[in-house]
């Protein structure tokens, strides 16, 4: 079987890492033709392409490691195997499915995807198949897919190492992920501007500042893009924290000891038990 | 040099280990026989004491690692040792160090101290030096002081491992805590209680999510006791941060790409200096 991974970057990168030794035949295509070099001396793929017009025809399945617009930008501009399975890792599925599946083939495949996994820092130097371990994996499914083909997906995308894969609409998918992903990044970001800079910020600060601002170092066009296609799950996710952040500062203005431990057991209980 | 470390949690049992190989005379206090038998077996205190009145009186510094209020019982049931330094590790200062210089003999130097390092488990099973490698110390400075007592203190705590010692008045220390680290606590339990569980959340997160929710487990009593106290800065800090979620929320409403790229280039650069 052909699996050929187009952008070899943090994800697309750990992809081909990730199936190592299961068999496949794997194949890359990047731009970087030095990424390329490096991927096939590591025994990761079995060749490189800045083109890959060739490969693609050829892959019985095409995971595109792309940012969303250069995406869709590849599939209009490529053909691939009739029957073979066509998936990506954009973090958003409604407003995109419904673009790829107006431009892609009919006879293929396309099974959206979204691999809950990532660093801060880009490129495949960054890459690893440990990125995978413990993460979670979200299958999407829509009205034209076959079963059978989704059924194929979870197999596969479980024997990379993902801890949980689940099946979803994309409607679904682009609720919950405003509420898991994207808030949390609006959150970040605000944290890191609303700081006054009246101290030297980074000689004062433990580890819960670190890792709550550790996201608010963004790719800033990818998540514009990703916000604007999502906004009105987005809005309804900052919406409801800004209810229970209101509901923490009216107990600190009415110093109401009481509802404050009773907020911070119910937050304790729901996160103790989060990945139970 | 008898030490003395009052609380062996998971911060009296780093200090504890943090101190081994420094030449110190190591004594440790605690309710728990079994955890002073196990530090001494490991050779990190030279003699556990449950009752800690003689030693707390040979003691030239003792470390009290015990939670604000019942840090202010202990001092005002022991007799510290003439002209020896006596610390603590509590999270706010103005209002605790009141009380604290109120109760404590007038010719001990009490040197408030906050090591911004920490678990989120509890316990001498959680402690280790390595909490304390790269984190961030605050000694805490108020007019009666003796400069030269504080530069010790500043000199034994980088000996410990500390990245970083700074000195601050106590009201400068709530003030950048109501930032730096009460504020993250307050995001993170009301982004874990914004959660609508509709679906199940742990299946649909990735790092981010995970990242800014892990305090929101959180010792309800402490934090209750600690943003009370602190509930001016705190409440100042919150605002701070409602201003720029409002800022993103805006933007979104709005669609304007250009802000929402303004916000993450500036969270983005922000991040990145962070701890340069």
């Amino acid at each position: 079987m052909i699996i050929t991974v187009v952008g070899l970057g943090v994800i697309g990168g750990s992809y081909v890492q990730a199936m190592h030794g299961l068999g496949y035949d794997v194949y890359g295509v990047d731009c970087n033709e030095e990424t390329l070099a490096l991927a096939k001396k590591q025994g990761y793929i079995k060749e490189g392409y800045v083109d890959g017009h060739d490969i693609i025809a050829k892959s019985d399945m095409t995971i595109i490691c792309l940012y969303p617009s250069l995406v869709l930008d590849f599939i209009k501009n490529h053909t691939f195997k009739k029957g073979s399975i066509v998936t990506d890792v954009v973090g958003i599925k409604s407003y995109f499915l419904q673009e790829a599946l107006s431009i892609i083939d009919k006879d293929v495949e396309y099974i959206s995807g979204h691999p809950m996994a990532g660093r801060e820092k880009k490129g495949y130097a960054y890459a690893s198949k440990e990125v995978f371990y413990h993460a979670n994996y979200i299958v999407i499914e829509h009205p034209q897919n076959d079963k059978t083909k989704i059924a194929y997906m979870c197999d596969f995308v479980s024997k990379l190492g993902f801890k949980s894969v689940k099946i979803m609409s994309p409607y679904a998918h682009d609720e919950i992920i405003s509420f898991t992903s994207q808030l949390p990044h609006t959150i970040a970001v605000a944290l890191m501007n609303s700081d006054d800079e009246k101290y030297e910020t980074g000689k004062y600060i433990g580890d819960s500042f670190r890792d709550l601002t550790r996201i608010a170092n963004i790719n800033a066009d990818l998540w514009a893009e990703l916000f604007l296609n999502n906004r009105d799950y987005l809005l309804a996710s900052m919406q409801r924290f800004e209810k229970e952040f209101d509901q923490l500062k009216l107990a600190l203005i009415n110093q109401d000891e009481q509802a404050l431990k009773t907020m911070f057991e119910k937050s304790s209980q729901r996160r103790e038990k989060l990945e139970k």
